[in-house]
């Protein structure tokens, strides 16, 4: 604790946890991207709302940049620190602190995992419907600062619509409580639904009132294979006018090839260009039947199967949420785009012949999300190429994506956030208006720019820390 | 047309229609408020983004203060001009621009009104779920400027859930196409959600694409007669829990005393404290009827009636939606307050204790959406009381309401906005750090303050017109 200004912290906030060890500024200056060398000042791991508090009055008077965090299962690089600053890391902060029936609200500390909320709010027989794969690892926080989408988006939309109350501890260091877990409340901007999304720029949330919601009745699992990417609007269309869906995710051959050959049991005896797993409400399981007879006899689908057992069901998920995993070891570069579900088919017509162009000898990985409009798009690292020219290459050919979705209204970022890994894009998406008046909206709640600097654009404030080259 | 600067913006955009004459300037200049009197300059019709740009870029350069009007409807005096504004109507932009059938988006222009979305909603097989008595005369951009909520909240939430899209000219003249129907997009501050409930401080909303859903099932309409406040509650979570509720509505005794006035037919043959209008999922009647007898037996109820067709639902609604034009010949001083659904007990008990002992002269009529935390009071002025001296004493109380809201975490403003009625309680339901955000937020939209000064709260350039007197 040599440095002086960590000392006047420990002096300020005597109980605060700092860790200073170099495997601790490693494992908490990195996200689940791997381009930046992590190189943070200090981790502090708040317990209160007072301490977190402290250490934003401090990083004002001191001048030091705040990185708030989470799971660091982000894919955009919003949680690196690699300039010196102070992590702030809400993992301490991980419990419930109420549930109020009459509102169906849960109130948890910032840094409570997905999938325990998820338990909690089974606890008191209702469910918290956001879902994601990182659900054991990601926190409630990191999930608000990205407006977290998922697997459930379809039926359930995003993080922001179970977001019935915030408490941020703003940039200049003010406590506020945004809309207390009320359902109507027309009472002036609602800043609870800017700082969802905002990546950490604007403060540090610590606590939130979740809204939860009755289980849906028992669900039904079922993988079907396409042969085309035409086929698969269709078939969307058609099971979302004959079912309840709660999920409808895509991914190719390429997908399954890599999930099995990490150790998954292949579906069908045959290969197929397309994959789609769909959860939909089970309380008519003839009406699966039918729809899957009727598209099997348009031709839409050529092979299916229905999940018979829980376990089953498991098996024909882990095909589409293992993916990321089974790709993570050939370090893809990832892109997380989306367009209007209705530009969908020319806009995947248009990026299927640019990728084909642009990348002739890269591995293109495609899932997604098909009925919220959102592909991912995976570029696997040949082994023998150099991590660096890689991401150069691909940066030079997501330029001309992002060219592509300008053209389709559509985002670089549908769920991830822009972080550092996008910014160079987000041009593509917000319009210049746009990013002056986020960059004033930010100097309003940020006045000496040590809030996560440099993530999602650069304010006129960022110069506390320098700009991220890519370092690693 | 002998203003000067007038003259100027019909050089600057000679299609523009622009109406002085004074009737106009008193039709358009006042809301369904009537404390204030109408005092605009001129109001300007624009029929194209265009124009609504070009008149922004006047006001700005001429320094004349701009007043957004939908159909009036609004309680709050937010769209009233007393002080020489110009008001931009947008009556003749009243179009359906597109539908975009995957994505379920209905593209309109922002002066069109409720009703008539919802009729071109129907005529794609979908409805558009936000509903209220104001129907047939408010509009979409104004319902976009509250957050209107309204009697179908309870299952389909506020006018926010359903916007995708916004077209925004901002205070600086920017277009801005604000997210662009997108269901995911994690692109930076979502100022889509910034400009709804804004109340025309940041801009001049001109487009929206809203979403659209499938029309629910038959419903039943079911009126229910209550001994008492605290069955309201019971009743409430037990129908929830049983049915599946499109609205929830209730009102006392002396609200059906004023609509039974006004011509509606009254009920039942006794007279019972208080009522609720409840609509349902019609899928399983008997579950209805079960549900009644059960509330009887605990006697939660003492009466009721399930509408055995069309006309008497409607009948049965009309004693609710009836309630605000059957009050307006009474000038009713209008409070519409929010508290968390969990809270509403113990501020119900406390509010009624504080009214009796405050208001012992006066009719007090309570009605709202309970299933949503929102009450409105509706305090009558006597006969023989002059306006100016009711309206004092109203506000007299009102601060005290203030203070019971802050106690339980409420708002002032559950689906009204501030306005200028409630801009002096601002502060019981936002503090000092958020209002100055909200100060620094609007600077950023609209630099001189031309935007509907005075409203909501007063922002630093607000001095570009003279502050409101109550002057009606």
């Amino acid at each position: 604790m040599s440095d002086p200004r960590l000392a006047e912290l420990s002096r300020l906030l005597p109980a605060l946890a700092l860790k200073t060890e170099s495997a601790d500024l490693a494992f908490y200056g990195r996200d689940w991207t791997r381009r930046w060398t992590p190189a943070p000042l200090a981790i502090a791991l708040p317990s209160s709302i007072e301490e977190v508090q402290g250490i934003v009055r401090w990083a004002n008077a001191q001048r030091v940049a705040l990185v708030p965090s989470g799971g660091r299962t982000g894919l955009s690089g919003g949680a690196v620190a690699a300039n010196g600053e102070l992590v702030v890391s809400l993992e301490r902060m991980n419990r419930v602190l109420g549930f109020h029936s009459a509102d169906r609200l849960l109130t948890v500390q910032a840094g409570m995992a997905l999938e325990a909320v998820h338990q909690a709010a089974l606890g008191h027989g209702l469910i918290y419907p956001v879902d994601f794969a990182s659900r054991g690892s990601c926190s409630i926080g990191g999930n608000i600062a990205t407006n977290a989408g998922g697997i459930r988006v379809v039926r359930y939309g995003n993080t922001r619509d179970w977001i019935a109350g915030l408490t941020l501890v703003t940039g200049s260091g003010d406590v506020l409580e945004l809309n207390r877990g009320l359902v109507k409340n027309s009472s002036g901007y609602d800043l609870r639904q800017l700082v969802i999304g905002a990546e950490g720029t604007l403060g540090i949330v610590v606590e939130a009132q979740l809204r939860l919601t009755d289980p849906p009745p028992a669900s039904q699992v079922m993988l079907l294979a396409l042969p085309s990417f035409e086929a698969l609007m269709q078939v969307f269309e058609r099971l979302r006018a004959r079912l309840t869906l709660s999920a409808f995710e895509f991914f190719t051959d390429r997908a399954l090839h890599h999930v099995a050959a990490h150790g998954a049991q292949r579906p069908f005896a045959e290969d197929y260009p397309y994959y789609v797993v769909t959860e939909f409400d089970g309380d008519s399981p003839d009406a699966a039947l039918e729809a899957f007879g009727t598209l099997l006899e348009a031709e839409l689908v050529v092979d299916g199967v229905i999940a018979q057992s829980q376990a089953q069901a498991a098996a024909l998920w882990h095909l589409r949420e293992g993916i990321t995993e089974a790709l993570a070891r050939h370090l893809p570069y990832k892109n997380d785009v989306s367009v209007r579900i209705g530009a969908m088919p020319r806009f995947l017509a248009e990026t299927q012949v640019l990728l084909g162009r642009e990348y002739p000898h890269f591995e293109v990985v495609w899932f997604g999300h098909i009925g919220d409009g959102n592909l991912h798009i995976n570029v696997l690292k040949p082994e023998a190429m150099e991590n660096a020219d890689f991401v150069h290459e691909c940066g030079r050919v997501t330029a001309l994506l992002a060219q592509s979705l300008q053209n389709h209204g559509g985002s670089i970022s549908a769920e991830h956030g822009i972080g550092l890994v996008k910014k160079p894009y987000l041009s593509s998406t917000r319009s210049a208006a746009e990013v002056a008046l986020m960059r004033g909206i930010r100097r309003a709640f940020d006045p000496a720019g040590i809030m996560n600097p440099h993530k999602l654009f650069d304010a006129d404030a960022d110069a506390v820390v320098p700009a991220y080259g890519e370092t690693a």
